[in-house]
């Protein structure tokens, strides 16, 4: 069994992301993932790199595989410290800088989205924009989470 | 600089795409891709499977890749026949059954399609309805190609 | 130490196999590579399908890897014969079907040929333009196999 | 459809790098991409490393799949940094050092060149002798852009 989020609810987080996305003038990659890390919707904005179509998914696959958002991964995959390589392992998907969040509900991760388009702080903001509007339909009931 | 559709009409295909699989009652993963067969928008349906990710992708990548419909594919793969061993080649990404479709305007391939999720009829059904949307669009002039 | 064929050799070849294609009005893609399977040129006509680039390299690695054109292999990797599977093996490098010749010099296998872009036929028609080219300068005595 | 660089104009520009290459007298692996990151043309000089071939095709690509020069991402990609780990992203093909250039028309990346096979100030230099012809090319109106 898998949490995740339905289609209907991930294509209004890509939405929200897409709007900030547009208030900053940057073309993003915008991916919504299960728990397992398994994609459930991307949209390539008009204009967005090509890269970033690998990149945003590794970010919300890399979330979902660590339970965390990726910008926590950036210092202990550094030189010296304790997961030194860490961005090399799990066939190459592990994305070490910010992006990738996981998505909760009832204290439970369901889902997770990556953004990539810009510079992280950018790619950050935007991936926020998603995360707002996924706690904003959790409050408000909204959110029907699927138990496949 | 790539001809490619734009994000807002790749996923009114999609739309057009789930309307049928709705109908048909079988959820389908649905990619929408460039002419040189890179990502521009991906949908899993709610129950989707999970390896119609990968193969939706992949259809989409083939008719691009290969400039004709997916389907074409099967008979010259099959043994003995003058393609066989065509189905692994490219990293594993030629899909050699029905489900992905060049999508055309002014007799120039601009994009693709590829669906996964049922029978190969069926997903060929549910891509169909992307088709003949897409060409509806181009009929009346809706459709912007992108230069990216 | 590889033996191998000149930069400005195997463009040559390259060049009699492009005027094949032109003949034939069908764009390839026509790799050259040297005894060990490594790339020494390509070129993808324009208009030529994008599985090509990989599919035409592949060919020239699998002539070099089992020093034997390509065509030889379909049967024997047919269910039921000895080399069934063969298609799939090598990190999806072997090419099953024709399209790709070794080139050789005093009994010696120092390159390949590999085509890719239309029918099995038309690849093989193009390539051997490629080889005809090859063998004709190794009897003219214009041929200075490199020895890296 | 895509925009991209005729094959003719994709040799021109190699031509004009293993001239540059001969000049300082450091044998390169040319490669000369599309603006999906997808090969038109590559070239090992005779003598050339073998890790160049690989490394040049991902220059071109990886100058594709961001729109900039590899040089630029050298920087953003060290420990600390806001990029780190962006090396070892999409599948291994980013490459974070100097020697991929993207290559413009009218302000639109048309295609990409790369290249390697020396040290990286080198590579560079070779790469500038094709984007330099490129610019020539452009301003004295013998560019075709291909629309496939």
């Amino acid at each position: 069994m898998v949490e995740s989020i339905p289609l209907a609810t991930a294509t209004q987080l890509i939405e929200a992301a897409e709007q900030k996305a547009d208030e900053i003038d940057n073309p993003m990659v915008i991916t919504v993932a299960n728990s397992e890390g398994n994609l459930i919707a991307q949209h390539r904005m008009d204009g967005a790199w090509l890269a970033s179509v690998n990149i945003s998914k590794n970010k919300a696959y890399t979330s979902a595989a660590l339970d965390m958002p990726t910008h926590d991964l950036a210092e202990a995959s550094e030189p010296g410290n304790s997961l030194y390589g860490l961005d090399t392992r799990d066939e190459g998907r592990m994305v070490v800088f910010g992006g990738g969040y996981p998505l909760e509900a009832d204290g439970e991760i369901v889902g997770t989205i990556g953004v990539s388009g810009g510079e992280v702080s950018q790619d950050r903001e935007v991936a926020e924009a998603g995360v707002d509007k996924w706690n904003q339909l959790v409050e408000d009931g909204a959110v029907d989470v699927r138990h496949d």
